[in-house]
């Protein structure tokens, strides 16, 4: 077998996509492993939501007024049929946009979307949790290893249902987390968070202002390795997903971005399999 | 907690995209958990890819000429900062083509493609075996449950190397999964197929003519639920992979289609309950 297999390297990235060698593998599933064990411990159910979202289910959430420079939207050739064997020019590095379809549905910028997309017009919804975990895309003007890339996986614990359940839902992780992490013996802290969602040009950075929304766990004071979020009954109002009295329900998520906990479990010089015999100790 | 998490319904699909309850992740995973074992059993490493191939890339691979319908390709608005909050019509359901980027990059169709470019220009290779799980896309003209889905899980045991040894990476997995499914009680057979990728109108068409590339597994006579495919030594021409003799590797792969396995483990009426049973007591 190749030796290139068997060393150190545990992930590398290019143009913001990452290639995990099995060291990276290992230490993704690793984590995933944990974050879904305190999922079912909560008595979440685990869902799998289709991985495009339709551009106007995004339109709903006012997705587009609040990202326009996130979205990775998806297309076809126009004409398929067109082009006969060897009609393509030498090859190229890109197919122009002319010989595209218009777009219909995007790449998730966020696993918990999906699941709010997915119980639309649901009426007298009870308090319910749900974990899914999604490849995600997000367009940045720069990307950095597993630190920050173009493509990533989340894994989400989502909560619906009363205000206080869904604040009670983000304590409750805050607590794990923060646990977990001493026992890891990884330096983090809580820091409050602008949510991007909350548009500083639209009348939700006012409400915003008043509670935060946001809260991340940021891995040596900057990098975000998980975050916690209230979205309060936003979701619920424009999903139209109401509870027994009839109103929006609230939600909360918490999400782990799956390499940025590998890049920190392999920081300071610490190889894959060291870090996976930590997460074994840790368990 | 929502009653409908908790029924039978493991899986549902709208457009071609699929949502998997409870039921249908733990198939999913269940499935793929039994391949990864064959994986680790013949000495595959296991490897994540980018989740998004280079048109570049598909073009070194004569991609378009031999599959013009089938490529989703990805794009973003070209100009993000253009729209004040609100400047977007009402919710609409597409984003014109006129308002996108070129495309530099497709979703992949196939999991293997990835593991040559990943590999390209590697010299005196030895023979090598790799998995790898990928989320594929396909534009097909129609879309049936989970049996024909425009996005779909593939898991795949990929072997590069000589021809004798591609040869046997197919018959072994033949094997495997010809006694699984007796276990299982599945009923399967295996056929002969064209591999659109040899495109009928291009030369390759005389080489598929003597020698089968591609043989499925067939559940109840239709539904190809995995696939063993010789690629001889094209991928290694393309990707310039050669072996110790500097000449171009020869790849094979067996690649599992998840949720088509799914469709056929509940076929028959069988809950979600019963198909992981039978799974739990073959293994």
């Amino acid at each position: 077998m190749r030796m290139f297999l068997r060393d150190e390297t545990a992930a590398t990235s290019r143009e913001g996509l990452a290639t995990l060698r099995p060291g990276g593998v290992a230490l993704v599933e690793a984590v995933d492993a944990k974050a879904l064990t305190w999922a079912h411990d909560v008595g979440a159910e685990e869902m799998r939501f289709p991985p495009l979202v339709s551009v106007a289910d995004l339109m709903s959430i006012d997705y587009f007024d609040n990202f326009p420079q996130l979205p990775v939207l998806v297309s076809r050739l126009a004409k398929p049929g067109g082009s006969e064997p060897g009609a393509w020019p030498e090859p190229a590095a890109r197919v122009g946009r002319d010989e595209l379809v218009d777009a219909e549905y995007a790449l998730p910028s966020s696993a918990c979307y999906s699941a709010y997309f997915d119980l639309r017009g649901a009426p007298a919804l009870a308090p319910t949790r749900i974990t899914t975990r999604a490849r995600c895309y997000r367009n940045e003007s720069r990307y950095e290893g597993l630190r920050r890339l173009w493509s990533f996986e989340m894994r989400e614990i989502i909560y619906l249902g009363q205000a206080d359940g869904a604040a009670e839902h983000l304590a409750t992780f805050k607590r794990l987390l923060s646990a977990w992490c001493a026992v890891l013996g990884l330096d983090v802290a809580w820091r409050t968070a602008v949510d991007p969602f909350f548009d500083k040009r639209g009348p939700r950075a006012l409400a915003q202002a008043i509670a935060p929304v946001k809260e991340e766990l940021l891995y040596k004071g900057e990098l975000a390795i998980a975050s916690v979020n209230a979205h309060r009954n936003f979701f619920g109002e424009r999903c139209q997903i109401t509870d027994h009295e009839g109103a929006p329900v609230h939600t909360s998520c918490v999400g782990f971005g799956l390499e940025r906990w590998v890049a920190a479990l392999l920081d300071d010089g610490r190889t894959a399999e060291k870090a996976l015999a930590l997460l074994r100790d840790a368990r």
